[in-house]
């Protein structure tokens, strides 16, 4: 497999071999990859070069490592596109992933201060403080917290935060919704996000921040989404003018 | 200013202070805030509360800590919309920025796999290889590496490089730029992420990769970038149809 006369460098042709187990299917998603002994017994090569091969996989997101553990396969990540507005149930429901919530807090509060400015809400007017992990197929995904004005929708419940949000707000004459706008950032886990995600410490995470607004142009709600991102990617077309 | 009899925790009320001063310009950007036991003084409170306080600034982004030096605040962040299809270049002169690049390398190489497949090549063909810092105002924003096809551009220059690319491509008739598609993930510094971008070491870095085609549905670029996400944000508005 690994032609030593090439004038590709040894490590690269050890890299292009993993792949393709990889794409095969041989090496097989979330399974663990021979260790450096082995690879390097099978290729009769050094340590070192196999090493170079691992490193840059892992840089690639293409392996991961587990301490003690070994290194593995890691699972492709999800595509989420950055045009449509959809929700997150709606996202993996498309994709055939199960979506699912763990709730862990439904309360009403006085909107944070940048949170009322981004609702365009008086001091001291109240928020439902939706505190959720977004599963897909059971898989913790993103930790999410959302806030929606009280007044807009007095009568939301436990259960319709459960199931997927904007089919119940659609659900609410008049309310339709419009547009938002997002920002995105990347940031390292911190020690809540690292518990709920079940990533390792340090890990990165991408950072997205929605604002969204009904089609009269009232804000309806601020959430605030670390996504793993191990497991995510955004993607975007973009045209020129 | 701190009410200790209201019903706010005193470290979001010390935070919220603290927020002001920003951004009425009494705490500088660049410039170090007071010590932990300064503003314990100054509060009157205790410096595990001041602790708290200051940490979520800058879990925000709002503050940075230095270690040795203090901590200081944190430039606002570069904001850089996800719809139109802009040059760096064309991106900074926009916000009245000065760009600028280093360039690192400039050569032909033999297409590596991935990019011969997202440039639609055969094995073997030649794209230049460019390798840049994207400075802002001197500053160091961006690691960069960008491939183009030698048959496409063959009499592509250093000189053209270091100026705006999209700006020559367009001179080349019958070179018109169309879209892109692009990818957005973020991910943990290399060493030479670190070295370049002069960035602490397992920073967060947001990183993109684009591919863009002409008119003709040629594709004629594919660029890896690492944004510093301390001083980068994306933004992009998505609407719900």
């Amino acid at each position: 497999m690994i032609d030593k006369r090439s004038p590709l460098p040894i490590y690269y042709q050890i890299e292009e071999d993993i792949k393709q187990k990889i794409e095969t299917g041989l090496y097989a998603e979330g399974e663990a990859i021979p260790s450096e002994r082995e690879l390097s017994e099978q290729y009769e090569v050094s340590r070192m070069t196999v090493r170079q091969a691992v490193n840059n996989l892992v840089q690639d997101g293409r392996l991961y490592r587990e301490k003690g553990k070994g290194t593995f396969v890691a699972e492709e990540k999800i595509e989420q596109k950055l045009s449509g507005m959809t929700s997150f149930t709606e996202d993996m429901s498309r994709r055939g992933m199960a979506a699912s919530s763990q709730l862990l807090d439904f309360s009403v509060i006085h909107a944070p201060k940048d949170v009322m400015e981004k609702l365009n809400l008086e001091a001291g007017a109240f928020v439902y403080d939706i505190h959720r992990i977004r599963l897909a197929d059971e898989q913790p995904m993103a930790y999410e917290r959302t806030y929606i004005p009280l007044e807009l929708f007095p009568e939301l419940t436990k259960t319709a935060v459960e199931g997927s949000l904007y089919h119940y707000i659609e659900q609410q004459q008049p309310h339709k919704i419009h547009k938002a706008s997002q920002v995105i950032e990347a940031t390292i886990a911190d020690e809540e996000q690292v518990d709920m995600l079940g990533i390792p410490p340090s890990s990165a995470v991408l950072y997205m921040e929605r604002i969204s607004q009904l089609a009269d142009g009232t804000p309806f709600e601020v959430v605030k989404s670390s996504y793993r991102a191990d497991r995510y990617k955004f993607i975007s077309d973009i045209y020129r003018t």
